[in-house]
């Protein structure tokens, strides 16, 4: 019988994480201080991050090793399967080769634990009592969630109010944990309170979330901050992801042409493709690592590289990323996980020198990559995972139409049993897409002239 | 470091189903016709179900060949792993060493599709070109859904209506498998025309669902029928799930001394526990085995053994089983999947012979034990899961009590990501127990003294 699922024991998970900055040939630039425009140091980050998270953020050792405590958790699901997508591949009638990691298997469905397991141990070992953090639609606050109960620390999560309101069963799922969740904006902060000030009736958003979370981290030394991408640390701990399918790529004995992956702030891309990008940086290999964003939020395909703030409201260090804008304001996809206006520092370099790709599309033709997953491969995919699922599609179409049999590898971040209503939507011939124009992007981009450029 | 969780690679996928009636000392007693209430043969199913696994619902063969189709599918999500529960012994503080099987893991997050897809595969074999099914709560339908897109069988679920208005997602993922469902009672058939006759607004129920679904597969050649649970076939078919386990408790260098598994019809409790039962049988050994039901719907606990009928209404075979009378009313408990009245034919014989155990439990105590899995395993346990949970508690303090280090495996047979609206009835203090009376269960029973002992 042919081979479908390539699996690793728990003793085969791998040690360490891999940190591509050692391999980059243009490091990242340095982020600046957001009222002197100066280089920071990583002391800046200390009142919202422990020590070892920081020197995680700026080491330029190759590989970080994965604490057995951390490990001990990752194997309440790692290592994840990674599967042969002979259905999907039968139903394009490709001669592409299609594999893909799944890490719908976590215990909140997706990827997300993956950095917040290690962020909870590292605050716990230095002695942290508390940690907060914005969530959206609930996925990053649900496996913080699930990370701090694990290592009995004190997880209070400021959700968007509008999805607080319209998504009640999440905040459930984080309850269950342990977890205290606030509707933001809240009064229980000043940057809360002003805005309630000026709209008692505020939706709120993941800006202003942010800005709850940090100013209660900023204000309590028992407590800090996390945060579920964009950052490097977060980069590197998602790296167990291919960490992991390099080994059960060579147990197939096969090797991926083209690595795929959805892209929102960088650490679920990065996650699968920097332990492949490796191979092209140390042995000149050539495997095309390519970017999945949504259309209506195309910061790497549209968007400028500059230095831009990593929140909305400019309370952040200036970082040097791909970006639309701080206040641009993507649409209402319901792939939430991947509405952010800017790219991590790390993922914006390899852009600008070439060395990863990056590809937009609409959420119909998401979706119906998904519902295609779904009634070929079994699984029913997040959103998000959706969209990687698309450039999948078009790759594999590509390899009929050349003759070609290209081996694809894409990451399926998460399964979609949290996300039905979107398919309902999607199903019911009631979805929409958001056409954007330069008009709206130049608008939000002018923005941000004044800031320095990269 | 300790082991945590015992994987198998496909590789090891058990190649056979096993068939307990070869090693039972009294075999059960065969169905008996509705009418005559004499026994009937195989060729009674023969409009309802194609001949294989009529074959399989009679045979006495030890153990049945799993085709390789039907691995082909199971590899997207078997075998599943096996966990030691360190956290879970930890905070109980007992001596006990606990693990599980976790079944989740699969396309529709329980162990329902390891019968849905071999149940697909005979169908397809037979040219059958569409299923219809009933389901409650949806578990079973999306599992059937899920496996008759894998065999590109139509697929036609009738969901009791209150559900259908009630958990409108759970439409949706069966939607997107392709399925069509419909709110029952419906006007399609003779059926569900004679309910909403008297009741133009009837919620619906099971036995009507299942009324439904059978008279369209009897009416239609090219249509059959598919049940869930109860009947041998799909008891069969689960133990995939302990054959499995029984390899991986071997791969731990340990063997359980008590096996628990959530009681609905029979067949979750069924797939663990009866390739251990083997053991007892053929070896001498003395492996406890528990089924865990709910105390508002105790069949095991507090039925009696007779011959009933497995619908509400009266249409099917009698069957002899623990029942508490085929008009029951289970309360409305948040574990939907053990609603049922009876118990099925194999288990209720062996319950009657003394070779296996049960024991009831109410949902608070079930809650507050999956709150408890959630907080220290990390998983959060579908509702039907924490009955098993409860009874393994109760068995962890006992050996605490007694100073003994037992070994128990429970069946975790789905994760509970489609349940968060009754965790939050829980957390929030609005869910209660149902207390049932001897005389509610009296009134049940006393309709069905004129039907044949068994």
């Amino acid at each position: 019988m042919k081979q479908k699922k390539i699996t690793l024991s728990e003793n085969e998970m791998p040690h360490h994480w891999y940190n591509i900055i050692a391999d980059m040939p243009n490091k990242p630039l340095p982020p600046l201080h957001p009222g002197t425009k100066e280089p920071i140091g990583p002391e800046m980050l200390a009142p919202l991050f422990p020590m070892d998270l920081i020197l995680q953020e700026v080491t330029t050792e190759k590989y970080v090793e994965i604490p057995d405590e951390v490990r001990d958790i990752y194997k309440i699901w790692r290592p994840t399967p990674l599967f042969r997508a002979y259905q999907l591949e039968k139903a394009l009638d490709t001669p592409a080769k299609i594999y893909y990691k799944y890490e719908g298997v976590s215990p909140s469905g997706s990827h997300k634990p993956n950095t917040a397991v290690p962020q909870a141990y590292y605050n716990k070992k230095a002695g942290v009592k508390r940690i907060t953090t914005e969530t959206g639609a609930g996925q990053w606050g649900t496996a913080l969630s699930f990370a701090c109960q694990m290592f009995d620390i004190e997880c209070e999560v400021y959700m968007v109010k509008v999805s607080y309101e319209g998504k009640p069963y999440r905040k459930i799922i984080m309850n269950t944990y342990g977890a205290t969740v606030y509707p933001s904006p809240t009064d229980r902060t000043n940057a809360g309170r002003q805005i309630l000030a000026q709209d008692p009736n505020s939706p709120g958003s993941l800006g202003i979330a942010i800005s709850e979370a940090v100013e209660v981290a900023a204000g309590d030394e028992n407590t800090k901050y996390a945060l579920g991408s964009v950052l490097n640390h977060v980069l590197l701990h998602q790296t167990i992801v291919g960490q992991e399918a390099l080994l059960q790529m060579e147990k197939a004995g096969d090797m991926p042409d083209i690595i795929v992956a959805p892209f929102g702030g960088g650490s679920n891309f990065a996650g699968l493709s920097f332990p492949f990008l490796r191979l092209n940086l140390e042995e000149g290999k050539n495997i095309r690592c390519i970017a999945s964003e949504p259309a209506s939020c195309p910061k790497l395909t549209q968007g400028v590289f500059r230095y831009d703030f990593g929140d909305s409201i400019g309370m952040t260090p200036l970082l040097p990323m791909f970006t639309l804008g701080h206040d641009f304001v993507p649409s209402p996809i319901h792939a939430g996980g991947l509405r952010y206006h800017g790219a991590g520092v790390i993922v914006s370099q390899l852009l600008k020198d070439k060395l990863i790709e990056a590809r937009a599309h609409h959420q119909l033709e998401c979706f119906q990559a998904g519902v295609l997953f779904a009634k070929t491969e079994g699984i029913l995919p997040a959103p998000e995972a959706t969209h990687a699922l698309a450039t999948v599609i078009q790759e594999a179409k590509r390899c009929k139409e050349e003759g070609k049999s290209e081996t694809i590898l894409f990451n399926l971040c998460g399964h979609g049993h949290f996300d039905l209503a979107s398919y309902e939507n999607y199903l019911s011939g009631n979805l929409q897409d958001y056409e954007i124009t330069q008009a709206d992007i130049a608008s939000s981009l002018a923005k941000i002239e004044g800031l320095q450029p990269a």
